[in-house]
């Protein structure tokens, strides 16, 4: 059956499916069965949407964020609040805080956080591609979205070191009890920084 | 952000994932992401991966299983028992019962179950091409292994009805208690049908 495998289309294709994250051996083999029971040109859109999403892909020059044109429709916007920039480790993250339609301001993409232990040091990152734009006197605050776990924390302080004596203000998003959450369930340092964090009713 | 999800080539790609079975919108997104991270040989290769299973896969001649020749490798395996033939819904049946690597018999793919109420009728599987199968005398048993739902008890049932007056064994495989399942979870039908199928210790 191993043998077997590796010869043909249908294995071929499982084989690729389960490289992908989250995707296992039985979920990687309904797909690849779902896809051969397509119709040939709902076949074709897929496999040409992950084609051109890879080749029509780059980074936004401005704030390094994914992008067909050579700047984000974000950064293009005349609307936007151009005196504030919310850093964030992945075009992800992006996606989900305009998920949320309250933020106006422009973002900048990492790329990743700080972490030594995972080979990723600062010059891998778009840091020095923020320290470019944080020139611009226009920009009073940087607000860090960098996620709340280690790497996050130790890249949220690395940026506020280099950037708190430019004059900007530098300020790190909120960590506590999520929403809908359970104080009971919640972890020692979630509840610390909650406690730390609490505000005037 | 709706209009312009429909304009770029990240938000098509994710359209296209949330297609697929058991992929929601959040597993697409990230999906898309992880695909626009891959190297471009790798993206390419995935691409071609569907592409090419969908063109290069053909139903056998004989069993109606997923093969790229004309007739599949289990029916023209010479050490097969060619005198019993499993019929089952669909591919990815014969995939599971492979697995098990006990079952030596060749295979009957339905491509679906009789069921009237989703317009799914005889004449759309491929129960002529297992008549003419059964031409063949050397055929002494078919092991109905349809699903054992509701569509999967009656395409056996008239399976049954067809095959019997040729003077073949027909059989039903067992439906009980899973192994490793719980009798107090199981709902009545199983333990009926537990009980029904019963041995001798």
């Amino acid at each position: 059956m191993k043998m077997q495998q590796k010869e043909n289309a249908i294995s071929k294709l499982i084989q690729q499916l389960e490289k992908l994250p989250g995707i296992g051996q039985k979920t990687a083999q309904r797909l690849a069965f779902h896809i051969i029971n397509m119709k040939t040109e709902d076949v074709k859109a897929l496999a040409d949407a992950i084609l051109s999403a890879k080749t029509s892909t780059k980074l936004c020059r401005v704030c390094c964020n994914f992008t067909e044109d050579e700047v984000c429709p974000i950064c293009k916007d005349e609307k936007r609040d151009k005196s504030i920039i919310c850093v964030v480790e992945e075009p992800q993250d992006v996606a989900a805080l305009e998920r949320v339609k309250e933020y106006k301001g422009l973002y900048h993409v990492l790329h990743g956080a700080i972490s030594p232990l995972k080979g990723k040091y600062p010059e891998q990152l778009t840091i020095d591609v923020l320290m470019k734009r944080l020139s611009d006197p226009q920009i009073k605050e940087v607000i860090i979205a960098t996620n709340p776990d280690v790497d996050g924390e130790a890249t949220a302080s690395y940026l506020a070191r280099l950037i708190k004596p430019m004059g900007i203000r530098v300020t790190r998003i909120a960590r506590g009890i999520p929403v809908g959450g359970d104080i009971e369930y919640a972890d020692e340092v979630t509840i610390l920084k909650a406690i730390e964090g609490r505000r005037e009713i």
